[in-house]
């Protein structure tokens, strides 16, 4: 039997141009003969839907939708399409009013739905939020082949794999027991970085415990802050890749089950990333080329600081868009070094996208003139640093309104945390490209990016990183070296590390209560930031729920218990 | 038996500071000669905690603290604080790693503890995220009288009164079939309109149908977004109401419980707000003096356009605040009409508050003469109302810094549903007072808050709202009449009404499709918002969890559909 793996790239909510992808995959997968076509988990609307499945008009539209495939699918393929399905006992037993379901279309209907048993709720998933966990062992027979059908999170929870349960069942355990002849995973499984070894370390795993063939098919493409890889892959049942589909792009791949061997045979496998920082690199450009396209915007503008993270974005921008769909704005202020704007210039050369000079001095004095009496008597502080800084998110959010262009915020994840970045200001943004890349991977990422040729002047990645807000400033006046700034973010944003622990790993106790209380106060700046593209397993955005209003004394107390 | 409820207004994660009011009343209590004292759901960290539940170091703190505060309880009170527990057999048997729990706390130890058996997992609420749900009815015996104990959504789940079931259990059902004397329920039920009726009136159902005394525990006070009403009330077997505490402020009230008549005896019955408007708008007061005292802000700065938006925030902000803690900003520009400034100088005068003017004129041109080589041949547009908008965004934003004032933002509900707004303009600020408000309501509170005397001056209720970002600009030139706006909006938004639906009611196919484009185009605006004070079912806020980069056009057709 040979099986068609269609790792898509769906449009959130978008039913009428989802189908047109499922059934342009279809009719390829029928022509080159294949009996079986996956889908990703929720093809249908795109994963995640969110609070959309809140609408009865939609789930009701979601049902037409899968119909119509139902008819218009080529004859001889079936076709697992990721969808919802009501949960109609609901008001009469309790639970949620959907179910996360695969349904089984082949021969002109709807043969069979299959219902996500494992919910996963924590970090960017809500799945409890709007589903009712499906009680059933999930599997089909298609030509006398007894398939397992998974979805997701029912993958995750090989309690001799993570050493833990995280939900009571573990459906792999209760496919094999039916004795199915493989297993199929239909995934949204988003990106962070080296997510896909995990992944095939876990798989391989389950496959050889179980004796079970395993294909996995899972989503492409960024949705918001979440980015999805795919890298769908298959594995033999003694738990070697057979087949491996392209990273970071849509993909159509094959693999065939032969009932002789009882195995999946071995068929392409595509390679992974050969570094972190390549893939990560990746990851961003498709983070980018995605938003911008499913947002409608064709071109971006970003401001140039002639710093390492507006480099990085540009270049970002550049790889994600084309060069001819970039504009850089260069903003430079009394306080700017001549290597800024000189920098920047170069960067642009060297991308080959257009650049603009706007100064600001004298809109600085405008704002001089107009708060003086306000101000009179005060000294030059944060308060004037962070007046520049709005004076040119004003500029660029007046370039993208007038022309339609996408404006990238280009603020890292270590600026983020201790909140080293001015709200309305260098903040501004429809999508923060790199708020997910610590300042540390923005240098490796950067000096990756050069390995062939100078594509990030060299200047940029020398000189001592400085927000230039004031004569002479450099960040690590005000911030920890950035090594450690980085390591001690890790252990308590990702590692969820007490201050004791951080402090045992080696770091001063000043400096990590210190980074402790920026991280708390900045949670304010942190709720209004644009959407981050994920990276990490623990990223600020729509898994980050911190309150704003809390005593951050305490809460430093508490990290200290 | 005496008992004693304190409705208390906890600090989210301040540990030592809610140990400190919960020791006070516990003292009071004591001294008042009450048995028992009930406090509300997680009163030792207040709710909602959110992700402070997901440090380990965070979760022993409130274990070492809750042991302390059973030491330091008088004797003869026993004491039931809300607290996490953890699961311990979560790695054996899968599930959340945390129980939403209340201790009973008595005689120097801690006695029992108690699971909450129904979590909320909808909208602002997220406790799947967290919790593994309790299996057992809860319950314990004190002075030979037996006490069901539920928490918060425990109670909401009676499928007679809602007709249909949200969970599969109803813990009051188990309660009454093992025959206790009474129930109570430790909550943090955050407010909306005219929820206090509903909690009433559906515990009145349940009283009466299970012949069980309630006594009802609620928080108060402002935790970001959400707002908690206090009104902690009991009913007798009867369904009478014997007991209610204060609206939105912390109280301790005491309610007797009569072995003899097996029922609670009439107490103190605090009236409830005369109407909706009182009712909100004590809400928004509670809102603003919380978050600010929360956040350490004393003082409070905004923008006074003359338009009804701004008049009511600094109304609000001056009764939760004080007059001499609030300072309006006017900041007139060439397009201003005279009436504005003197309609805002009128307002600020009547509630007694500082203003200052800063004319924004110069700085507009300032901008112009900035971007005069990259617009050149274009026409002016809506980038220059934005232009101005984010002025006077980054004055404001100045003040604060500088004085380190709380700036809080003036957008209605209406204009944050359609993007009427201004991002990183009007929009900015540290806490969006009346983003849950729609427009038709705002103009009610200023009826209802000058009743007694002028207030708001009456030319700002009775001119037409306007941006004023373009001379002669009205609201009403880019948005529907706001009846009929409102009307749309609470459809769309409150009842999930399809466009069908919507039209069906009397509204125009036209009207209805450009509303629900707006409203979608807008997500990426409402995303980077303030949090906003919630008093309605359906905010914009951590329960509204929308994707950004879907496809408007499919998500206006389901709506359709």
């Amino acid at each position: 039997m040979k099986i068609a793996i269609a790792q898509l790239n769906p449009i959130i909510g978008d039913l009428p141009g989802n189908t047109a992808k499922i059934l342009q995959v279809a009719q390829q997968a029928s022509d080159a003969g294949a009996r079986l076509l996956l889908t990703p988990e929720l093809s249908l609307c795109g994963y995640p839907p969110r609070d959309l499945l809140l609408n009865p008009s939609f789930i009701e539209a979601m049902s037409m939708t899968l119909l119509q495939i139902a008819q218009d699918i080529p004859m001889n393929l079936a076709v697992l399409v990721g969808t919802v399905e009501p949960n109609t006992k609901a008001h009469v037993n309790g639970g949620k009013s959907l179910f996360n379901s695969i349904a089984l279309v082949d021969e002109g209907r709807v043969k069979q739905i299959f219902h996500k048993r494992l919910l996963p709720t924590y970090d960017v998933f809500d799945e409890r939020r709007y589903f009712e966990p499906g009680l059933q062992a999930n599997y089909f027979t298609l030509d006398n082949i007894n398939i397992g059908v998974t979805i997701c999170e029912d993958l995750w929870n090989d309690e001799e794999y993570w050493g833990k349960r995280s939900y009571a069942i573990n459906p792999i355990a209760d496919l094999a027991n039916l004795g199915v002849d493989f297993i199929i995973n239909l995934s949204a499984s988003p990106y962070s970085v080296s997510k896909q070894k995990s992944r095939e370390a876990m798989l391989r795993y389950s496959a050889t415990r179980y004796k079970q063939p395993i294909i996995y098919a899972n989503q492409v493409g960024g949705n918001d802050d979440l980015l999805f890889d795919g890298n769908s892959f298959a594995l033999s049942r003694k738990g070697e890749i057979v087949c491996r589909a392209l990273g970071f792009d849509a993909d159509l791949t094959y693999v065939e089950f032969d009932t002789k061997q009882h195995d999946l045979l071995p068929s392409s496998v595509i390679p992974m990333c050969e570094s972190e920082d390549e893939e990560i690199w990746r990851a961003l450009v498709l983070g980018v080329r995605d938003y911008a396209e499913k947002c409608r915007f064709s071109k971006a503008v970003l401001g140039l600081s002639g710093g390492i993270d507006s480099a990085l974005v540009a270049a970002i921008a550049t790889a994600a868009l084309g060069k001819e769909n970039v504009l850089g704005i260069l903003m430079p202020s009394p306080y700017s070094s001549d290597h800024s704007i000189s920098d920047a210039l170069g960067l642009g050369e060297n991308l080959g996208i257009k650049t603009q000079v706007i100064p600001i001095g004298e809109l600085m004095q405008g704002f001089d003139t107009a708060l003086v009496s306000l101000f009179a008597g005060t000294e030059f502080g944060l308060a004037e640093e962070n007046i520049q800084s709005r004076i040119r998110g004003n500029l660029l959010m007046a370039v993208a309104n007038k022309f339609g262009y996408l404006l990238l915020s280009t603020g890292n994840k270590s600026e983020m945390a201790v909140g080293y970045c001015t709200l309305y200001g260098d903040m501004n943004g429809g999508l923060a490209v790199i708020a997910d890349v610590p300042k540390t991977r923005v240098y490796s990422l950067c000096h990756w990016l050069n390995s062939n040729s100078e594509i990030i002047p060299n200047n940029i990645l020398v000189k001592a990183p400085s927000a230039e807000l004031k004569p002479g400033q450099l960040d690590q006046d005000s911030l920890p070296p950035y090594e450690i700034l980085d390591d001690i973010l890790e252990r308590l944003i990702h590692d969820h590390q007490s201050a004791a622990q951080i402090v045992t790993a080696g770091h001063e106790v000043a400096t990590v209560n210190r980074v402790i209380q920026m991280v708390a106060r900045a949670e304010f700046k942190r709720r209004q930031a644009p959407p981050g593209l994920k990276i990490t397993d623990r990223a600020f955005g729509t898994g980050w729920r911190m309150p704003i209003a809390s005593n951050w004394l305490a809460v430093k107390n508490a990290y200290q218990a």
